[in-house]
């Protein structure tokens, strides 16, 4: 936890007076937004614009101004966590299930930080990438999917409803493509009809991850 | 009305017994699932993948055995109508909004047959392209889009309920791209986070034309 502390620390010197503020999911966020709440207890004027439902309940919780790219198409930072991040910073994200909202509002910022424990950083992306995919499409995009060797299979939740449902009412699985050698390939690849979004963020998207240690953090970029 | 007929007539031909049949949407559709229709009654053994809630209901009100991708994950033909098909046989597709179920269907299946009426040949792509766009991230597909030249317009339904919804949930809109020298680029260009699917088939996918004229059909084959 004190590596989470110490991202969110670190990330919250990016925020500036006046700012609006993509705002990711995940645990590390949710002490980012701790703290950004208090900033904005202190008199800080920033707005947020969050890309899952879980974010804007939260901001909304913690009194922080809620807004949508309606309003700010381009917010001045995006920052998120991450499942996994490469050594040339690509990103595993959607273990959450709001891999399209965080991509769109990643995508819409002037600025991508990732904020990550150390546990995060890998060599290689290995983990099954998260998929949102069109119910209608399902049976297709698991056919294409086997053609090409992966194996798609439907995250399962809780309790009795089994089907994990994203944000935007489709179906969320996970990709298991292997230890992934071409992040770009197997991100082409599922640019599939049907297939939403996909959970794989390319290094060309993060402007830098900021990862917590036990002793404190520090920014990286490329 | 006759080149539609003429068109239907000789797109029926391609459908043979026992096949899974990838069914689009629009008027030349209709006359084609009449014929279909047709044939069912005089023993033929098909079944439909529709591409549109509209083409579901056509065929159950038609007495035509309806199954899904998951079943049928590969149909044996998509037979579908398109907006504009250029002499490259590139496509526009989507003005009655189904284009995202209509590309997955097209996609799954081993053939894709474009049926239309000569008034739908033209030189070069030249009509907006209709995008389905999630209703969380228009604000910024608009701007991205903006920045790239083209103008995003929310497609008006008619009566009191102004946006028009896809099958899916989600926002039809129409982007002007002006006239389409390279539909390549403009693919790829609308291959936006939060636009879940684009209305530019390319011609890679099509495997004929079936072209209805007032003397007649023929099949355009690349």
């Amino acid at each position: 936890m004190i590596e989470k502390v110490n991202c969110a620390k670190k990330a919250i010197e990016l925020v500036e007076d006046g700012m609006i503020i993509g705002l990711g999911s995940g645990t590390t966020v949710r002490v980012f937004v701790e703290m950004l709440a208090e900033r904005v207890r202190e008199g800080m004027d920033v707005a947020v614009v969050p890309s899952s439902i879980d974010s804007h309940m939260l901001a909304v919780e913690h009194g922080i101004r809620v807004v949508s790219l309606l309003e700010h198409p381009e917010p001045d930072v995006c920052v998120d966590g991450a499942d996994q991040v490469d050594r040339d910073f690509n990103l595993i994200k959607g273990g959450g299930g709001a891999l399209t909202r965080e991509k769109i509002v990643a995508s819409a910022s002037k600025k991508f930080y990732v904020i990550v424990d150390e546990s995060k950083m890998v060599d290689r992306l290995s983990m099954p990438v998260p998929v949102e995919v069109l119910e209608f499409a399902y049976g297709f995009v698991r056919k294409r999917l086997a053609d090409l060797g992966y194996v798609l299979k439907l995250r399962e939740g809780k309790g009795k409803l089994r089907p994990v449902i994203s944000d935007n009412g489709n179906l969320i699985a996970d990709v298991d493509a292997g230890v992934i050698e071409s992040p770009e390939e197997v991100e082409g690849a599922l640019r599939i009809p049907g297939i939403v979004e996909n959970g794989i963020f390319l290094a060309e998207m993060v402007d830098g991850v900021v990862v917590g240690r036990k002793d404190g953090a520090e920014v990286l970029r490329r």
